[in-house]
């Protein structure tokens, strides 16, 4: 294993779950070292956490102004390698841009802005200055995910006709918290946008149908309610989809289904073959053959694809979990941003971390299902 | 038990599935005896099958017609207690439509018609001649769905936010054989009408939803797909409901899901809890309280609903299947026209066959989903 | 269909759970008719429920010798041709020798007798009078069993290393109601013999292992213990097995592993692969062929077994339980009768009804165990 | 978070499963810092590997003995906090040993030794030395087996009955390469003591029953097979348990079972209700109050033990696997290193890592079951 990366983080604090998992995933691997953080927005809090977790006194940071300011002016070596921008939304376009064009490559949480014309701009900002930019779809760091987006790429389930996709979980089913703050600013536009469930949980069920079939959404139908009627944005939507390569796909996602925990799962239905993957039992992948059984791959097989085995560190028949999916992505940046480095090409199986144009057309897909949702249903395309 | 019943036969003949388990429903419990038949379009297959079941020589008959000719002038004794209509759908008008004129009830395969007027016409006509008139929605009689709708009546969910049903398989998703006959006609308009998917797979899901929650629909935006492009109806639909009491619904259904065997799959949510239900493993029902850990209820449990209680004959633990379901709609329609023939009330919870009307309600919202899905997504009503 | 077989039944009263299994699996695919029956111990009771069965009011018996003496009596034409004992353990030999040596073909239900000498002289009085004995393993009708077992006959699991069959239930848990008369029973040696769960649950899974693997039992070695200890026979099983074509056997069976509902399992492990069954899910078989992904084998795919079609009604993905297994063993029955009757060959795919000599066998290894266990696990030969 | 402890490897080299696990382990929740190792028997690929694992290069060394010499002779500030030692089965007697009596902590891989005298040695050593010693049972640390065990030790269960304990596998099935050394020297007692399958699978089975109920082995009586003959340990072993408690065990252990992955369960069941974990998917805990629906019991909860929210690190519904668990261990052994160097208790729901003695107490009941193997099945004593 090569030296560790530096790498700063904004945001994440010492509540924040993101936050934990961010660095519990940079850490998996032993691919990046934590040396620099803005990591609250009270700047005691902010310095204070960041020297517990390690980073050194002189790059514990207030906000993030402050570290930009500092670590644009470092050396090249120990120049951060990576900046993780972990902040509430509204702040994702503003900070990002920031790094990126100070030079810093930069992994984003989702969603990766909160207008179109942000997002865009960060892709712009991204490609100009030639940095990299990538957004935290963590899910679609899981190795049978990746199984199942090879197996797609390599034809075993012929072309795609429809996708299903989920994500629904009830924690905000519970009306007589409906009004708390803690779950009230998500269903307020002013904070949230133009969608809350869609653009929350949903959206990784969207990107993750992209990424496993490898199409962009061309068109869109959906159908947003809020069943808790003081919340002026939705809490449970249906998407009917239309992708570039001729697939169809149907999306529920809902905030109050009372009973599933976290609800992500994908189906996918070609001319050759099925695939079946659920987030809560992530190790195994169902694929039902045209006209066979239906066989149960299982994470750590030796037959899986390159992709799938590179992201996976445990041997088959344990359970890994969604830990080690964040860590696929931090170590397929680590591989890039090494390659970059060291002026190689990186290993072409180590490379599917969620690049910003994925965050930008998935947010595209959002909007215009809250247009189409506020159009009766009709079809609008992103 | 009472003396059985007389029960008549119009279709099923030896190679259809559906007569077969219209057979081992109706014998399941013992309360009805085939004693007479038009079982096949071919007039001296008819009567050698019908013989073969054990129907008397002069009861095997060669057409409905003849059959109804005859029936209708036999004396009380021995006349027909019921008449099942198990023929190709464009008949199912005519032929209930005169056993009912001549003062039978009639139990008649879903689809209930083939155009909304004669569904009316014939829902009309069994409440003019007093008759019942029952659609073989066969799976709305597992003990557990049963279990799902009494706990909604008694409130153990609140009100209802959100249904889910699917119902998709992969029995249509071989191009290869996409123009065998066997197939093509699923698809021919000419044939099937106005829907394929929809009328003949997820009609059994609407009909599911319905009646757990015991709500109608009142407004539906349908997506229609043929993926297998030379089919001129749908082979995969998505829609989204509004029902009358304020639920949001959910609907998939499926052709070319290859996989998938047979899923018809039920989620319910409500302020209060959520359940879910699973057709190919029907002996449990997921159940969540708000705020609780899921609670796996089992069929043959003595705390379920009466309702579940009656439509159940084995203990708890044991497997028990579709021909335990389809004979509740015949244990429930027998005990209703005893009542009838004794002059007495029915045991109320043995009364959950799915009457006409349901039969109807659930065709409307098939014809106004084919109307929104030709108008691009349109909210309809039925 | 051919006329339907004669049939008769001793015991299974009202209230008895199993003689409403019997009734059901002898009538669900209409082989037999009940036209005559001792049902209860009480004569009013017994010839009220027979006629409230349909049986004609000069076949319902107060009690067995009467039945027998009647029947035994009629010419050919109307005469039993199959009786089935569902009466008490403890009558088992004394019945159903008695129907055997006037000439009836008998269907008993298990455990076949009390004693080793008692099973030894009904599997001879059936030899001698050339009469079916059958004894009733119900769950090896269920169709995905069969298709174990003709994998197994067929090869398709090489040479069989090792069989782990399990069922274990909790319904004798509960401390509070140990020395209700209802449990109690089970525990006294006067009234249940040398063994109590071994001999009445474990039963299931000895004979299933033995049934799928196609050997019988050479040597044992067993722990009893009785969990409540009050209790003088045990609640608690473990066996250790060794079969005579080589094969290793692991045996758990238990009346007090709570959330256990009616847990019978069994996995064959052979050179060739590995094979999975779960009672409560009887409709999938899991087979892992060495070296290669699980397949999910479905109850009606038309590539199973013939022995697995034949037994089986309804298309793929519908869930068939317990009462279509038991009708595999009377349908089984039946075809065995007629082509006796006929002086044909039965077709040989449907004749896997288990044969007194299997109640017989699995007999003589629970008392081995008993045996064994009393004597500190020393192994033992039945 | 306090200051990262220094840490130490011996073994665990670039090819090997278990050393990998250790690293992640130890990194996952950034309390532990390589900082010296001898990783491999090799001295040229020790130092090298050391390195790039980022050990600065004059704590890499060549081997455990060199490892020992320098590192013993540290000041305190920069001393190693924790040894871990995963060699191969036959070094981790004098190794421990070794840095036990030099002052060092130490992890030892399981088993902890190959006799039962170099157990007690060790553990006596480690007392004596007032030193940690503590074995890797890593499956112990998921945070649903400690919730299992806090469940009993809660009374929630009542007095245990029964606990049935599987770890099956397959990976030893195929005859085909049964003679490759990476296979074989598993089934040789030179290399590998008196038990196979037992000592390396089984063992895990072992500590998780002793874990969860408390209690440790009295009895035991085994049976052990080679199914593959040419072994001359077994492959496959049943073992019947009594507990000091008074709980019977039942423990299957297998190499052979075809379809099995990495087979560990652990059922419980007391007076008070029953439970079930599955560590293929770890992440849910099935709880049966007694006469109550079956409950499943969510990982991140916050109902939980506060020794299972202990053990967690993500939210509820993602999966969280073995990684989690192994870091768990390591978790609660820097809590008690801290403890011990700051003069305080640890925090009492954090020090469930398995110590030396567990190590020693399942290691005698391998070899009791071992004897009483031999012996036909005899009940042993450990």
């Amino acid at each position: 294993m090569p030296l560790k990366l530096n790498w700063g983080l904004v945001g994440g604090g010492e509540t924040s779950q993101i936050g934990s998992a961010h660095r519990i995933g940079a850490r998996l691997d032993g691919h990046f070292e934590l040396v620099a953080g803005a990591l609250d927005i009270d700047p005691v809090r902010a310095r204070e956490f960041a020297v517990r977790l390690g980073v050194p006194e002189d790059r514990a940071y207030g906000d993030w102004r402050e570290m930009l300011g500092r670590e644009k002016g470092l050396p090249t070596y120990g120049r951060l390698d990576l900046v993780t921008v972990a902040t509430p939304n509204s702040t994702h376009h503003e900070i990002s841009k920031a790094f990126l064009e100070a030079g810093f490559h930069v992994l984003c949480e989702k969603p990766l802005t909160m207008t179109l014309a942000d997002g865009e701009d960060l892709v712009r900002t991204a490609r100009d200055a030639d940095r990299i930019l990538a957004v935290n779809y963590g899910y679609s760091g899981y190795p049978m995910v990746r199984q199942a987006r090879s197996m797609v790429r390599d034809g075993k389930l012929g072309r795609i006709r429809i996708v299903v996709a989920e994500f629904s979980h009830g924690s905000h089913a519970d009306a007589a918290v409906a009004d708390n703050p803690s779950v009230r600013w998500r269903y307020d536009p002013e904070q949230t946008g133009v969608s809350s469930v869609l653009a929350d949980a949903g959206l990784h069920a969207l990107h993750m149908a992209c990424f496993v079939i490898g199409q962009q959404v061309t068109r869109v139908s959906a159908d947003f309610v809020s069943v808790i009627e003081s919340r002026e944005l939705e809490d449970d939507a249906l998407l009917a989809l239309r992708f570039a390569g001729g697939a169809t796909g149907r999306l529920w996602t809902s905030a109050v289904a009372v009973g599933q925990q976290h609800g992500l799962n994908l189906r996918v239905f070609g001319e050759l073959g099925g695939l079946r993957w659920v987030q809560e039992h992530p190790n195994q992948l169902y694929w039902t053959p045209l006209g066979k059984p239906t066989r149960t791959l299982e994470r750590g097989d030796v037959r899986l694809s390159e992709e799938a085995r590179l992201a996976t560190r445990i041997t088959i028949g344990h359970a890994e979990g969604f830990p080690g999916a964040i860590a696929n992505i931090y170590s397929n940046l680590a591989e890039t941003i090494r390659a970059r480095n060291e002026g190689r090409a990186p290993h072409p199986a180590a490379t599917w971390y969620p690049a910003g144009e994925e965050g930008l057309q998935t947010l595209a897909v959002v909007h215009a299902a809250a247009r189409s949702a506020r159009k009766g249903g009709t079809w609008v395309e992103p």
